[in-house]
């Protein structure tokens, strides 16, 4: 879902107050399947449940049961508050489902049911439902032409527009109409779609996004992440590659296609910092591994002297333990979370309103107290939770305050998926390491050098500068894939050097 | 909305329970406009639920302001229960607005919001909305034709066509576009629709459904009814004319078209004995006059010697008053209905289900008891309300039980926008007058005649039979449009005699 | 439940938003009972649903089970919203329970579900629970001395004090505590009580409020009026005396007892002028024909040469059609009222707030153009509806409008169940008939009088000024029982003549 | 809140549905209240807020202001989603609020509003609030005797019978009735109350549960632990002491009184191992602080050889940092948590339900894989999330499981403000060490001796065993005060050595 849709319906007045203090990059979505089980949507309960992190504004549910025919549900708000009810549950039978949680644009007021994913689109064969994760970076080009063409756009999702592809489709069968909407597709996607008897699988052909294939029983799965097989018991197969189309179905099992030019992959490298769950694995590799050699490569790039190492809880914890590791500096919860915070105040209280990270977090003012501190975070996006919790600490009695970062500096907007703030709202587009330190009014502050991120990454070498391993667009600017509406809204890409 | 469409959308479980015993026609629509005041979203919402009586499940808002644009809200439930709020209200400004109620059929299970009007599709050229009363009767066919080109049906209603074929057209405005588009639609259609600066009425070309225009101080009203102009203040000027199209602005005002082939009228008597308010006015005709005629009509087609006459509330009370002023007999309060009761039970314990009419109903013992009743109901449909009110009037002690009912008997379904049972359900398509007196149980039963019933409309000559000036398909079984989808459906015509 | 209280718990942010004119007296309860039935709180639901008019605010329900002991359940809003539910009502097993239905004192924003009935305590003996319609008029004094005493108070209800004077009452078994505590208290009360096996009825010596007892198989029903009789199916027994309490078990059935200094009974007549559903009887009379009645004296009273007798709905209905068939003037439904008015709004909107009677009264304008209209209505409090309804028969055409009401001049508040203004806002407490008549510019004002009144209500000779067969306090400022605690906050009581 | 008592009120249905695996034991009640400043209430929301870990069920606010007198608000459900709504917090005015949080029994059906504290109460000298953390040991006794003279029971806690003996006091101000209800009172308990004008804070002479003191501005704050005076931005003063009674009003500050007998201070050892927040600072020692030690002895009384440490999230994360700390061994995060785990689920899937830890504790698989794993935990109270975590962890493929565990066996239930599982559920109850460890088939089990927790709590020399000086029965079976009620119910103390 891109923020810079013109609207395509007139929005409805069920619109979330999300609390958010904006200072995170947001992935934006989860996708999750299944064919092959009773009760598919069970599963697909779970595994959005599992994927929550991916986005927590809404989700939906489409199932399939020869009998009963599609069904589904869409709903606002967490996964555990609406999909876990038996009797909306009962509503959604049959042995294959997919399912979507996403995450809305920060302050949008037109958060609408419409736009809740899957999209389900009756074609004269048959219907379908896609759920996507990722961003179209042509989708205002594609609309534009769609409705000249006479499609009724629902929803105000760039995502909307691959099932209008689909349905102009001149070819017979569903998988081969996708292949050709995906086609006249630009971006990042990793999609899971259905049909009346089929579970479907795309990656865009770089790979942006992570999917993957798991088995349970005589089942199948695809998953945005790993984490989201466990729960539900299901066994890890093998990612999705780069430009793969899967198309699964009870008596062929899955039937691997490549429709797209092959192009050297580049998986998105905010994966491993942050978007992904610790416990996933991508690539072959720990997430959390990852995280903690972050840590490591930051202690050994950027040490200092100091009395504890304290993680901003919680996105920070595994890079600051393996900072504590190789530093040989103490580990420690200087900064403890408030485990009932929710996401979002109806009509909150002016003080609510102004108490922003108080509410969720504590510094352990008697462990502080007098201590040189090391604080671990994942990122700085425009730096104001950062000075946030600096002041926290000064208030408790720190002595000293050092900020080291597990990324390199958020420099350019993502357009495959994220939700970004505009380039100029980025601190590090404006400032370099020095000012950012003065702004933030540290005694020291450090990011992590690309080329360790790399290697934190499994890259030995650092990073390929001539062939990226992986998309660093963030902190590059270097986009794999051009950002057409953006350029045409007037975008400026980096300068060639 | 016809319950005979294959479904557009997988449902959603937001099901109402709605609790009706089936047993009157039902008027599937109202709607509703204004332009050229402040906020006419209210005035809409105050109109809407002056026509609540002609659909109460469900009812939306679009307005648009040059500033915020469109915006929109559709719910479940009444009016009054929902587009009062002032927070929901506030999101809908601008001096541009319309709305619809709707019915559903009976028993459906898929209700779902999507199927809710007004639709509302972006063009080319700028955003629409449509709200519609009346029936497609070629809706399936269009609905197939639009889907093998691309089209996608958000919602299972028969009106969606309408503006899916205006997405299509080849025409620059949207008032031509929607000419093209009705051009291909065959069935009965009133439509309130609006663009960013215009409000456009239009009526089939048989006007089976009732349209009205209104003033209010500079700005313009369109209603299915006059009763709607009378809550807002609004001054009744005309009838839209079967086949006109209006097109209002702000700067030419009413503009007048008749795009369609001139046929004569054939508007639905049905509306004046059940479906319009007693209080509105149609074609220049006090409808509770209409209905107090038909009492003295029936009392002197079917005179009987009694104590007491009754009226089935609310519905009967015109014919019950005018029956007792033509035959002499008093007037009374038989059967007095629960103000409290509602339409809809959630999860109901057993003994509401079982309640029925008891519910709302209850026989005034001590002035039925030992009494000849005469019960005035404005119809039979399935027979099975009327059983149980005779029951109700014999336990209390009633002497004997005439019934006396204020239309012909109804022994066709409807397809122009009224939810009719199925033809074999209808009493009167399989049993005569006497055999319907004995299925009841009463000492009498009279129905009015065709005749009569045109005479208390105001043809002092009765019905032409040549050239019906009203529809009476309900009764007589001769549809003025041919309902192409049911025939291919399998539907019998009446043989030709 | 008295509004002049002072609060005993501080209240609760539940409040409901009531729309209400503030146009007519309203009856604040209504009291149900059944005994040895299954699920007995089932029929309490229905029966309360029949007494809905009695009270709209909230309704609670109290029963026992043998083995699952006292259970309840207390909600604002009707009968039918809340006890009808299957998931609720499972939760209120056993084959005894009793219910309460109340209406709050207009425009109170403290409606707290703490004050809603059957009121429930543990005694050293066991638990009970009563349910009361009527008012205390010496509560303040009691629970002023309860409190002094240690007992704390839950809620604002004069009805409480009831119980605390049980629970100090020296008495072994639950209906003699009962009787105790009645005895110091003064005012109207018609109460329905239980305790884990009996059920109990007591009304207080000059029986203002009505109660009666009826039977359904092997079980015993007490109930406010009869019409709640006929919805279980229950035949009517007979009513309960004034003065008289009986205990019910399932062994030894209906015990009576008189605890009470007998007294000449003081029945409410306003309960058969509005209070009580036209389908009830009362005191062997029907409500409606009593009603119809007081139409016939009327138009013997006060003629007038006119066209159309409108009642204003619905309860001016009985009286106008009485004085249609005295007078010969066609009866006729001038006003129409909209079916779909609730009673309550959630931050309505300014428009909604300024409605007032539209919302809910539409002028049947066809009918009433150039035609000298009778208007019937049951009562006139503030004169404030009455005003309005005049002015839209006059924007409607009417040639002249007369006001016919169906009751003396309300001239006094009540002390005992009714919710009635302060006296300086009865219009009848400052004006006489020809000022009122002026006030609310109409061409003629008649009020049936008290003689008129009670000949309607059965007694040939008229009010018996000695020794009055009703009580007519509201009319004519005798009150039987001197209303205490007012006298105390400083009310004058009429001069003595 | 005991659960031991007979229930005074029947049942209302509100009832949740928690969700909960019942393995730990649960601090029951937090309190909070605050003295002087504009808007107490929204303070107090706030503190709430950081106390919610203390109890998640409900919670409840009671404000006192000059002109607008007592308000309340009661809710079911966290703080967060209740008290931070402007539209509720603007009907709790005053610069005078105190609060509440309660945890419910497990599986309580009849989870009440009634029993949702703050209790009120009106005296004949004006109204008074109590909030109670902890719990009354003769409460059954106390009730038996109020109900006998009289008094009315609201609720079913234990709670209330502090607000009966002040309302049958005979002193006159309420801090005097205060002391002499609390001189009836046996057990624990640590109470925020407050009249009209005065804050109120008394903690029982063991001192078991916590309370403090802090300022704000010029006004004043009590609250059960100093997590919460962080929130607000209040300093900390000083702990309130054993047996102590502040009276705290505007002009006067802080009044301190010990107005019962001295006796050793008992404080409860469990508040430092689980239920106080770690970045809180009871008796002058960080929270945090003790648990990061108890790890510390625990890898001193317990070493094991294995690879990584791993917390049994949250509560097992400092004990694992020292243990990872003092032994050497890398600290690791195994187990990953669900952030989107809460606490109910309505009506939740047959799947739901048997998923149990898996919804949200998930093993970081590539991590353990082949790995000796030390898992911490807090304590060990039936065993079955043990077993679960054990069991999730083997499948994983780890090659060893060792637990540990930061507290002694937890052989006797709480009696003074927590819910515990009857004695015969507690896994260390019926087995000693090694039949734990059989039982959890892990390949090693070690509980932190009692004298090790004594010296991580700061006793360098460990256990006093002839006046312990903390409360331990839990470990111990030494209750300090005896639990009179369960004594009379047939609880077995521990038999005399």
């Amino acid at each position: 879902m891109s923020k810079h849709m013109p609207p395509a319906h007139p929005f409805d007045f069920d619109a979330l107050s999300p609390f958010d203090d904006g200072d995170k990059l947001k992935e934006e979505c989860g996708v999750f399947g299944v064919l092959g089980v009773a009760d598919a949507a069970n599963f697909v309960a779970l595994g959005l449940h599992a994927l929550q992190h991916r986005g927590q504004e809404a989700g939906g549910i489409v199932c399939h049961h020869p009998e009963f025919g599609f069904n589904s549900a869409h709903r606002f708000g967490y996964v555990r508050d609406n999909f876990t009810n038996a009797t909306l549950m009962q509503t959604l039978p049959g042995p294959l489902a997919i399912g979507h949680v996403r995450y809305s644009t920060a302050g949008a007021k037109g958060a609408v049911i419409r736009d809740v994913q899957p999209f389900f689109g009756e074609f004269s064969m048959g219907g379908a439902a896609i759920a996507h994760n990722g961003n179209i970076t042509n989708a205002i080009a594609l609309r534009r032409e769609l409705i000249e063409r006479g499609s009724i756009f629902q929803s105000s999702s760039d995502s909307e527009c691959i099932i209008h592809l689909m349905a102009r489709s001149l070819q017979k069968g569903i998988p081969e109409r996708m292949e050709d909407a995906l086609r006249r597709v630009e971006g990042a996607f990793s999609i899971v779609a259905m049909t009346r008897t089929k579970l479907i699988g795309v990656r865009d052909p770089l790979g942006v996004r992570p999917l993957c294939l798991g088995k349970i029983g005589d089942g199948w799965v695809l998953s945005s992440e790993t984490c989201a097989l466990d729960i539900i018991g299901a066994d890890y197969v093998r990612e999705i590659e780069p430009g793969e189309m899967v198309v699964i179905d009870e008596k062929r099992g899955v039937q691997s296609h490549f429709p797209f030019r092959r192009v050297p992959s580049r998986f998105c490298i905010f994966e491993h910092v942050y978007f992904s769950r610790p416990d996933s694995i991508i690539g072959g590799r720990s997430v959390y591994e990852t995280r903690r050699q972050i840590g490591v490569e930051l202690a050994r790039e950027a040490p200092v002297d100091a009395d504890l190492v304290c993680p901003v809880p919680d996105s920070g914890t595994p890079a600051a333990i393996g900072y504590s590791q190789e530093s040989g500096i103490p580990y420690a919860m200087g900064i403890i979370r408030n485990q009932y915070m929710g996401r979002t105040f109806i009509e909150p209280t002016e003080q609510i309103r102004n108490m922003g990270v108080r509410l969720k977090l504590n510094v352990n003012r008697a462990l502080i107290r007098g201590k040189r501190v090391i604080l671990v975070d994942d990122s700085v996006v425009r730096g104001t939770t950062s000075r946030k919790i600096k002041q926290m600490i000064l208030d408790a009695g720190a002595a000293e305050v050092h900020f080291r970062i597990a990324s390199p500096p958020t420099a350019w907007p993502c357009f495959y998926g994220v939700d970004t703030p505009q380039r100029e709202k980025l601190l590090a587009a404006t400032m370099n390491e020095e000012e950012m330190r003065e702004h933030l009014a540290v005694d020291s502050l450090k990011f992590i050098s690309l080329d360790g991120l790399y290697r934190a990454a499994g890259e030995a070498e650092g990073r390929n500068n001539k062939c990226p391993q992986y998309c660093d667009a963030c902190f590059s600017g270097e986009y794999p894939v051009a950002p057409s509406d953006m350029i045409e809204k007037g975008f400026q890409l980096k300068a060639a050097e």
